[in-house]
């Protein structure tokens, strides 16, 4: 199955532009064979803002009909996308990567883990208890966002969950290459699920990112990464691999399982209540 | 404070041979300064067994007095001895890895997770439900054992309960490379800790092992790795470094805190009981 993410320059203050950008990106992509394309976080607003007025002001707001040209592009050209965006929620300004299928929306994974910077300092922390795991026509497919991946525990629960593609939307500034060059790689590996990040590549309000979207395979070895390239990027993977969560190397002798292996009732410890590390 | 690990040989079929070297390096590594020396995993034992008789009549039985010389070699020299080995305990075969201080044994670490290779295929599960975390003279240590560093909860739970250097003594085989290539440094990463593997170089019943015993830092950045050379290796570390679990590269605007962001009640699924991956 092909699958494609897009490292491109949204359009600047201009979210109807963007969002016209990314449904001929989407069209484009499925006419090149695609049956998804990732674009990165925050994608449709830009992520930097000095308080939480422009933030809101700036939002998506999905009942308002923000997203129409993407859902549109999708049905027309039956593609699934996955796109970052500052989200008006009700009374919520939240960090969200909406999964938009043929059918329409098929799931909204809002981030959870906000570091302190850029607009995530100014968004909410949504009030969820469970992974974000879609099930779609192509597979089923995890949503985390960006700095997320920090986090061993949330891509870990999207693969319990069953998660054969975990997404990643992300504005990694040069600071951060340790998690597209490690921290991915040791995502897919651990969890045996194919891993897409994509990143953004402009600069937003004197933010550089550093780009290198990428998709690694659930060996962990990296398949393809777009380095600072502009465009639209294909790459063809086979999602059954990621329904084996085992190494058999000579069966009986040399044989690793790692998830049913996995000793749940000794990791406790990461679902209790976080005491230990309030620290400022 | 200076560190060290071994990279030697054992003595093959010969466990007491074994014993005293691991004395003698620790010696060594004391009047070289290390307030601690890292040996790999089996090392007094080896880790290749063809059924489990053969492997409890190999394993080191700790109220026989197998470990005195080591023993005798911390007291009398003020270092931390950690050894691995296969152990019989009652009517258990465990993989075992020791923590020795000066003051006798601090603390075993029983494998929990048993990839289905070597002599763990007849080696036994212990039952804990805990980290493996001690406070010493010299600080908070946690131990795991090699297969174990694909789990990301058993290093979380260890950085949870306070470890601030990680050792992992593994025996890794090149297939396994990318554990300590990856695993090794986004474990460290992940949890701010050191991180140390102190891996074998031998090859034990047609098993050759790959070396590359290393420390990480906090930060993720390999300090130094042995490649396959042969020898004993100190390694001057910052334990203190691993107290600081936050990023903030510029206060107010540009701030990570890992720890703090953790959302545990959203982390059930991985303390969850494993009913999904009970494949074969």
């Amino acid at each position: 199955m092909k699958i494609a993410f897009a490292q491109l320059s949204p359009v600047h203050g201009d979210t109807p532009a963007t969002v016209a950008l990314v449904a001929e990106a989407a069209r484009a992509a499925a006419a090149d064979g695609a049956r998804l394309i990732v674009f990165p976080e925050c994608f449709l607003t830009g992520g930097s803002f000095d308080d939480r007025a422009a933030l809101l002001q700036a939002a998506v707001d999905i009942e308002r009909g923000d997203l129409a040209p993407i859902l549109l592009a999708a049905r027309e050209a039956d593609i699934h996308v996955v796109v970052g965006f500052y989200q008006k929620s009700g009374p919520q300004a939240l960090n969200t990567a909406a999964l938009i299928g043929p059918e329409g929306i098929i799931g909204l994974h809002h981030k959870m883990h906000l570091p302190f910077m850029i607009g995530d300092r100014f968004a909410d922390i949504p009030q969820i208890e469970g992974p974000s795991v879609f099930d779609t026509a192509i597979g089923r497919i995890g949503l985390a966002i960006c700095y997320e991946i920090r986090f061993p525990e949330v891509i870990r629960t999207l693969a319990l969950e069953g998660a054969e593609l975990v997404v990643l939307p992300a504005a990694w500034p040069e600071a951060a290459r340790i998690l597209p060059d490690l921290f991915s790689r040791v995502r897919a590996a651990e969890n045996f699920v194919y891993f897409l990040s994509s990143n953004r590549i402009d600069v937003d309000d004197g933010m550089a990112f550093m780009g290198s979207s990428h998709v690694i395979g659930p060996d962990g070895n990296e398949i393809f990464n777009a380095g600072m390239q502009e465009g639209i990027f294909t790459v063809d993977i086979d999602l059954a691999r990621a329904r084996t969560k085992s190494i058999i190397r000579d069966p009986g002798v040399y044989e690793v399982h790692p998830f049913r292996d996995r000793r749940p009732q000794d990791y406790r410890i990461c679902a209790a209540p976080a005491a230990l590390w309030l620290e400022a």
